[in-house]
């Protein structure tokens, strides 16, 4: 065999793996490394709080560890449900191990961020991460120093110990020390920050830089926070043939009716039922007895069966039109705000749901296109603009059909909600091709824009009154003068008559009346215009 | 610990990870997977065949195995070094397997290609790959049909056997029925061909398709092919402490000098010795002595230290200027075509070459911006060109200083090969930001965009003379008449006098030369121009 003498093969651990390519997990440089490692620690801490009603509450502190050699450290804690002492280690040690595999909204997915933090401190400077966690009511806070067996995948235990945990604490703390070029990193930490807090204004950040000046504060703006999304089963119509292989393993004895009843989302006896009928098989062989092409055959007509109820969107938690308007409002000062949350859709049997907020006037600074902020189960997505689905629809739309003209202080912003958001990279920063989800990216933006178009109308109409009214108040003035000199009436009364004449003819009660209508559309525009009507000037 | 009754952890083998995030892996859709099938298999195909100074020929068959559910089967067959028999199981059947783990150029780099066409098969079809190699002079065909066992991440032999070898065959040919819409990924498969022939014509392809006129052969059209890359050991900037503390266990008792001569590139006693003397660390000092903070320092001053000799290109295997002129005018046929390949350049230690060719003219179609065509280890990338460096840069370029009106006929080819390009993600499509490779990039294209400007000054300039050299004569003409008739002088001898007299003054020897002349550069433009000076338009 020849070949053996010419070409060597070998067999690379998960570590290993990305270890070797890290810039596919977003640590591309020394920049992006340190904006990297704190959006992951900061979504994990996120992940640990709003997804059990917890009120977050994150502190990121950057000091630099060694100057002459660029060694940074990072420090972040938050308030979270903390993680049990026995799964310390490989959480933080194992490529691929995560609680975040579930059918269920994560901010977190790929279990691998907290472990590529991990492992690029140890290969730039050598040194442990430290992990602090109180679970919930834990009596004691668990510590470790925790290196990676790049190897063996295996988390090496570099220290380890208990404290007590005198102040009922409970969450996360993290201190990694790595090469980083922080100055450099520092605008777009800001700026993720600032996004991450336009959808999530119940969190609060203190953010301390190792400079005086270095410091942001971001608070808490409301207390109101979305239903934390719910564990689910996969949708029969998102299965392929390795996922129910795997599911029969479990008891191949289980008859295919309960079968489907038991590992399904939505699937009732009658539903279930129906199926079977479609299929032609009897409810109550065993599941087991599918083989080969008839397990492929099953697994087909569970994609096309058009029999299942629609995905359920209790697992997704959605921003809400209401806290997304708090949040878009807080961050950019626009003039007014207007948001939707779609319906739930789905795509390939995977529930997401879309919102969008548009932002106009106020403070938005002026450009020859609208400003985009793009997230996925509430991530700001930074990089990659350019080529992302968002930044495609926004472009295609004639967005003079919406009375805007450029430039114009125009944001818009698209949140995406999945239990399942197919990224294109695991560095999370652009959204693979998806028709449904363009489709629905479409129809929200299109919708906010309407309530724009509206808003639009109406103040042009409210300004031409303005304008009639003192128009006419001019002329009124002058008639009265030339009444009351002619006729001898009263000046006043002559003044009033005309002027409920004005008003009568222009609809307004009175002047304040008009002043205040203009500003109260400005203050609360959230949740007006012909919301789900699909009539659309074609573009 | 209360959080173990709310969370539940579990750990992913690598095979599931990647079935679960296929799109990671450019798996994201009908249409994607059979153009990422093919191009795995095909790139597969290359590495086994140029690689080794084998002339590539590739047999692409394409047919519906069941178009009711939509499969189709995908036949991928080289004429390369095929896989020795025991390995082939690994090869498809383990994620992370694989024999391009080395310091060398290669299509292939993450050992995932053939195993995501696997998996995504397994899951849409539940049907094995089926797979035959012959190594080079063996006597027998290994023939398997392979699954993977995706919990354990581990091949599943679903059948073995052994053909006698009776045509002396070599190479591997592979079958596999997947979910995939052909008639959609058509249109890609042949760009994809297309472009790779564009700078691998030294290959032949047949496609066929399940269609009549679904057929398409791309002929070798030269057999002249790059030298092929050797196998090279890290260059000593492009360390990090993990690969450090790697080679040291393999001897631990080494001293340190032989230590740096045995394990990296280019590292000679002398070498050394010197940087030994900049650390301050004694030659004979075994090297397993160096730990904790020790190791680390070592690590940032191998980093740090300026007396290195620049990474070698042994490692790489560039087009070279000439093959890719051939390429890019077989492909393109445009009017000229002017090449460049770069000096070796390095980032992070990682040697890379930069390579562009501009096409003008011709069969070229029009367009409002250049026509861009990326390669990076002459793979072509065909998604995601609006995020990528070459787009953005020769976008940058202002194009009328190399006197270039749009809309033109302008293609601008750039191939980056390197030992590890800094894909942004597993699908190979972009490139990750790196400032060394955007530099190199500039400097390519503005180096042949100044050729361009050569010829079409010289176009120009013979436009000119051809203009001046017509009225000349035809003033001649006249001259030599009114001068016979005077003179009665011979017209014929007058004519001759006055044209020798128009040809000196516009020092041409005759028309045909002229011609000639401006049909040559067309012909033959690939290597003028003032090569490698820097005295550039400012931009």
């Amino acid at each position: 065999m020849g070949t053996n003498d010419i070409v060597k093969f070998e067999a690379l651990s998960p570590a290993e793996f990305f270890r070797r390519n890290r810039e596919i997990a977003g640590f591309s440089n020394p920049t992006r490394a340190v904006y990297q490692t704190i959006r992951e620690l900061v979504e994990n801490s996120l992940d640990a709080t709003e997804t059990f009603k917890i009120l977050p509450s994150i502190k990121i502190y950057i000091d630099y560890a060694d100057q002459s050699r660029n060694w940074v450290s990072i420090y972040v804690e938050d308030n979270g449900i903390g993680i049990p002492g026995d799964e310390i280690p490989n959480v933080f040690g194992r490529v691929f191990y995560s609680s975040k595999y579930r059918i269920k909204q994560h901010r977190g997915i790929f279990g691998l961020g907290a472990k590529m933090v991990v492992l690029y401190a140890q290969s730039t400077t050598n040194t442990p991460i430290l992990v602090r966690s109180a679970p919930l009511k834990s009596d004691v806070i668990y510590e470790y120093q925790l290196m990676i067996d790049i190897t063996k995948n295996e988390p090496v235990i570099v220290s380890q110990r208990t404290l007590e945990n005198k102040y009922a604490w409970h969450g996360t703390a993290i201190k990694v020390v790595l090469e980083g070029d922080w100055p450099k990193a520092k605008r777009r930490v800001e700026e993720y920050l600032r996004r991450t807090a336009m959808v999530a204004p119940y969190a609060e950040f203190v953010l301390r830089g190792p400079d005086e000046d270095d410091a942001i504060k971001i608070p808490r703006i409301t207390t109101k926070m979305p239903d934390p999304p719910e564990e689910g089963l996969p949708h029969p119509k998102s299965v392929d043939v390795e996922l129910i292989k795997q599911l029969i393993q479990r008891d191949p004895s289980m008859p295919l009716l309960e079968f489907l009843v038991e590992n399904f989302d939505g699937v009732g006896e009658t539903i279930a039922k129906t199926f079977l009928d479609f299929v032609g098989l009897p409810p109550d062989m065993p599941v087991g007895k599918l083989v080969n092409d008839e397990l492929v055959n099953f697994v087909t007509k569970m994609r096309e069966f058009n029999g299942w109820r629609r995905p359920r969107a209790d697992w997704l938690s959605p921003i809400g039109e209401d806290i997304l308007a708090e949040g878009v409002k807080f961050i950019l000062r626009p003039e007014v705000v207007f948001t939707v949350t779609r319906k739930p859709s789905s795509y390939m049997g995977n529930p997401f749901i879309v919102e969008a907020a548009l932002a106009w006037g106020g403070s938005i600074e002026p450009s020859d296109k609208p400003i985009i902020y793009r997230f996925a189960n509430k991530v700001p997505l930074i990089y990659d603009e350019g080529n992302d689905v968002v930044r495609k629809i926004v472009d295609e739309i004639d967005w003079t059909q919406y009375k805007v003209k450029f430039p114009a202080s125009l944001a818009i912003v698209v949140h995406i909600c999945s239990t399942k958001i197919p990224y294109a990279s695991a560095g999370k920063e652009a959204i693979a091709e998806v028709p449904e989800i363009e489709s629905e990216v479409r129809n929200a933006v299109r919708e906010v824009a309407r309530k724009l178009r509206l808003y639009i109308t109406r103040k042009e109409k409210e300004q031409e009154l303005l304008m009639k009214y003192a128009i006419f108040s001019m002329y009124g003035e002058e008639v009265a003068n030339a009444l009351s000199y002619v006729s001898k009436a009263d000046l006043d009364e002559l003044r009033g008559s005309i002027n409920a004449l004005i008003r009568e003819k222009l609809k307004i009660r009175s002047l304040e009346e008009l002043l205040t209508n203009t500003a109260n559309n400005a203050e609360n525009g959230s949740n007006e215009g012909n919301s789900d009507q699909e009539h659309e000037p074609s573009s």
